[in-house]
């Protein structure tokens, strides 16, 4: 009898990744550090959580390098809840992937909230069957993390400042550029493509203090050429659906049951929240109010009632008060 | 018999926004952060309250992000007096305002001393029944916001200084372009619509890295096209009546009763109190002599008269100590 390799039957191809980003449509993904945080989510009715080590609020606080969380935790936490559990790894950091891979994490945050790993690659995410998503500040970041094999976009916004500005900001982009693709023709396309190629170009060039030819290899194992076929085609899907050809969330700086909503009215799949529940005033209650603002997105009387009593938000901060160094959005291209 | 939606008894046209918005004519609204404060105001005279999370100089000192307060306090504040109740929603925060609607509070301000929410666009007014003010600096900032659908404008001044320089600087600069406006030909008013209308151009641009054509959809779903036209009828309106057509407050820093009859002297149509009132040594005289100095601005005995024996005054800030990302007036444009 033939072998049965249960990682094939756990995780698996493009289409069972986006298959499973699909399933957190319409829902709110919290961010946890322990497995206690994790089953305040799960009864808040999140749709999943997210392990990390710290909150984003406690990582700018303190400051030092962020890192995958302790497995021992996160394998806690799967032990503790019955939703799915995804995870953060750094950017570019493949060796934390496939170790969370193997822990039995259901997704990978590949985010700029830890400390990136890698100056010149973000992970080649084809290389593994676990679902991936990835931050974007615009429509080209988010059409490199596609072709990279993500299958889960989300805004990066500011993580850890309980404001909402940026997300907004990274969700309205996305959002004109789909838009204005509408009307334009393939050679726009083409030039678009190259445009969006050209991190790479940049990247390669830091790499190896040369300009790459069609066949050099800019990211990974994947050549100039291919790389700007592969944009191509991802922004013709783009322009056709008139959408991301993955689900796109919010994420960084959700703080109120409102901030959610107007990111869903704005587009948004779902929501992630972060430090917005945890460094509150009563988490339990808040979480549960994002949740049924979510769901009741379009029914501004819910989203007004959910929101009464909650307690003290976070305290939050203005984006003019941090210093452009200190601003996670930065991370990543 | 057809169901009568209460909504649309309770607000309505823009005819119903502006005539709501010019009963406040003549009198004085106060910031309270809860029933207790509102109450206070309710029996100085004040014409209606604002409800807000902190007033704004608690903003200033403690920081973070300001938000929309809790509805369970603003349905208290609604409950407990019989005057309007307004409530301020963060600039571009739709979802915000559509909470403080449904909660049916009279007005919104769309304020600057909250943190803005989107970094492009303010809230398309035009798709509430609920009637609006906000804050300008100039003419440029009021008739932009005026054809977003603002039902009353106010100066911004600078907010929880309890310092009066500002707003004076505001109320001077809106009016002397009104009177510049009196002898100026069509010509000069189509250069001028095109002028003010280059602030969307640039957030357009900020959000697409693209220039617009005459069709771009630059705020919301109005075109560059339209909102030129919309300018010039505003600033049509504006040079005929020499005066703006919706009623013009002042606001940002008035902390005595002759601060407040001095921007009634400037032309202000009344005055709104933040921090003024319940950050000085005796809020209620302080308040009921607000009032007074409003009503009587043209009469100094009264004014001198109201102005004794009222304590402590709040203490303030120097507009040249607050450093150029603090200053709240710079937000939105």
């Amino acid at each position: 009898m033939k072998k049965v390799d249960i990682s094939e039957l756990r995780y698996g191809t493009t289409l069972l990744k986006k298959g499973f980003a699909q399933m957190q449509k319409g829902g709110v993904v919290m961010d946890v550090t322990n497995a206690k945080q994790a089953k305040i989510a799960e009864d808040a009715g999140a749709v999943a959580v997210m392990a990390l080590e710290r909150v984003p609020a406690d990582i700018r606080k303190d400051g030092g390098v962020a890192r995958m969380a302790d497995p021992s935790v996160i394998e806690n936490i799967i032990d503790s809840v019955s939703i799915p559990v995804m995870a953060k790894a750094r950017i570019g950091h493949f060796a934390e992937a496939e170790a969370l891979q193997t822990l039995g994490v259901d997704m990978i945050d590949e985010s700029e909230v830890l400390t990136p790993a890698d100056p010149f690659y973000h992970i080649n995410k084809h290389d593994f069957t676990i679902p991936f998503v990835c931050g974007c500040r615009n429509l080209g970041e988010a059409v490199r993390r596609i072709w990279e094999g993500a299958a889960m976009i989300r805004t990066k916004g500011e993580a850890g400042t309980g404001n909402i500005i940026e997300a907004v900001r990274h969700q309205r982009m996305v959002n004109r550029m789909i838009q204005l693709l509408k009307d334009v023709d393939n050679e726009y396309l083409v030039d678009l493509s190259e445009t969006y190629a050209k991190s790479y170009v940049t990247a390669f060039e830091t790499l190896t203090d040369s300009t790459p030819d069609e066949n050099s290899l800019v990211f990974h194992n994947f050549s100039y050429e291919d790389v700007k076929k592969k944009i191509f085609t991802v922004l013709e899907e783009v322009k056709k659906l008139q959408r991301l050809p993955v689900v796109n969330f919010a994420a960084g700086g959700v703080a109120t049951p409102t901030d959610a909503s107007l990111m869903m009215k704005l587009g948004s799949d779902g929501v992630f929240v972060g430090s917005g529940i945890f460094k509150s005033g009563n988490p339990k209650q808040r979480a549960k109010a994002i949740v049924e603002s979510v769901a009741h997105f379009n029914e501004p009387e819910v989203v007004a009632e959910v929101s009464k009593n909650l307690g003290e938000a976070m305290v939050g901060i203005n984006i003019e008060d941090i210093p452009d160094e200190q601003r996670l959005q930065e991370r990543g291209w």
